[in-house]
């Protein structure tokens, strides 16, 4: 047991899975929980996820050794800001946010001295959202990325690390402007390429009769995955990494128009290195043991 | 037995598991093979791909029943002039290629009367590349899509049609400019993005210490693979399919630029709205039958 008790707000995908990751180790004592609608309370509580559910965050994090803010990030100021001065002192908050500057100026203005602020954000997920959705084994082998403040005392890190690690996940240290430039070029363009691709599509189908759908290659169905994901949650992502998605997004057009010309001048060789250089960084992934060599033909995954 | 005797021109991953799916159900007596290398040549013949190998594509198709055509698309004018003098008459002529006007523009001159043209294109592959990528499960349930020219005969196209069903395809039959259109969209594109974001992630990779490829999330790992595909197939699919990847790279990046500035101007509506909008698209794809709905965490597939 690394807390005695733990407080999630929020209780969709990522909190779900880490209730029933942190059970499954025997991390907590005793998991509470709440969610803005009724139905989600009492399906989490239905479910086995929690405890215990309150009916608002000020009640939920009474006496509680950890709470993890599991909202969408354009709602953390607020939740921040009412739980503030119902937290005990030594109580360590923490969040799931995919932007973590932005959560940092959001929340840390409304803890109160004695408590500890250790943002966090678990590199994992899928399409699906809500209680329902979520499993034990999420984090198992993935990246969980701590942005503590510098103030923050050495030995909290260690023990909020330590929660993550017994959940399965591996866990790294950086600030927080430095991971919202990193996600913003290997998470948060892909989604919105990924967006605006399926937006396309959708238009197009619309005048030849869903073939589209029909259709859809193995590409494309990857980019429908991905733009199937929870739209508050991204919505939220774009707003509040704003700097690091332009910078990135600048790049990226700037590239595709290279790509593009070559097309229309016939230009086969610049399409041809430029092909073969990112074959190269597919090896890297590889290597990193992030994803399997099993070839994808685009119809079972993990079944 | 539908063909007695099938020559296969490349013996890649498309042809590989033409091979095994064809054997799989005795669809043809004999299927032989040729490509550019020896060692590719070699290597078919010893994992029991084809029966028999040939130097040159000349040799390869002399009695046969049946000739696909799978090298890149960029390749096949010159291989439908060196087999036309050689093809008996009656014999089927088809191709596997990713865009189809500019295939049958490239090949139809070069067949002689009496000969038969079946455009073909399997929406089915993988990754990796080579005859050893090959296996005979690869079409069972994919789309293979024909463009028969108008003038050919309808039992000729039955026939053939008979050949794809039999490794397990669905088939479908549309014009060759359509096919190009709607593949831009579901397939074309799609990859020339991936190309894009891959290698914009690699520039950047260069100044943050190999950290994209450790952090890459769920979004940009599925990049990773689709731009991991054979830079010689992808370059002659852009060049041969110029037109419509132009054109729907102009929609692209249109709608591109209004979810850029919606995130400028923080116009958190606008991004809602449409990412909700890109959410039921998925669900069009999965009721389709062309995925599945299980979570994919971004670890394992097929396995």
């Amino acid at each position: 047991m690394i807390y005695e008790r733990v407080a999630l707000i929020g209780l969709g995908l990522i909190a779900g899975s880490i209730a029933l990751a942190a059970k499954r180790r025997g991390l907590a004592e005793e998991i509470v929980g709440t969610a803005r609608t009724a139905q989600t309370r009492e399906t989490a509580l239905r479910i086995g996820l929690v405890d215990q559910v309150f009916a608002t965050p000020a009640e939920a994090v009474a006496g509680v050794d950890l709470v993890i803010l599991c909202v969408p990030v354009g709602a953390m100021a607020d939740v921040a800001a009412e739980i503030g001065p119902h937290l005990k002192p030594g109580c360590v908050v923490s969040d799931v946010g995919s932007v973590k500057q932005a959560v940092i100026d959001a929340v840390a203005p409304h803890l109160p001295a004695g408590t500890v602020f250790v943002p966090a954000h678990p590199l994992a997920g899928t399409e699906h959202s809500g209680p329902e959705s979520g499993f034990a084994t999420l984090f198992d082998n993935r990246f969980c990325i701590l942005t503590p403040p510098e103030d923050t005392a050495p030995q909290d890190v260690a023990r909020y690390r330590g929660f993550w690690e017994g959940m399965g996940a591996r866990v790294e240290e950086m600030d927080a402007e430095h991971h919202d430039r990193v996600l913003a070029v290997t998470s948060h363009v892909p989604h919105l390429i990924a967006y605006t691709m399926v937006g396309v599509a959708d238009d197009l189908r619309r005048v030849t009769n869903s073939e589209v759908i029909k259709f859809s290659a193995a590409g494309f169905r990857d980019f429908t995955r991905i733009a199937a994901s929870d739209p508050t949650m991204w919505r939220d992502v774009f707003l509040n990494n704003e700097a690091a998605t332009l910078e990135i997004l600048g790049r990226f057009t700037e590239e595709l128009f290279t790509l593009q010309r070559a097309i229309r001048k016939g230009d086969g060789d610049l399409l041809f290195d430029h092909f073969t250089r990112t074959r190269a960084i597919r090896r890297g992934i590889l290597d990193a043991g992030q994803d399997t060599d099993a070839p994808d033909f685009g119809r079972k995954r993990n079944d």
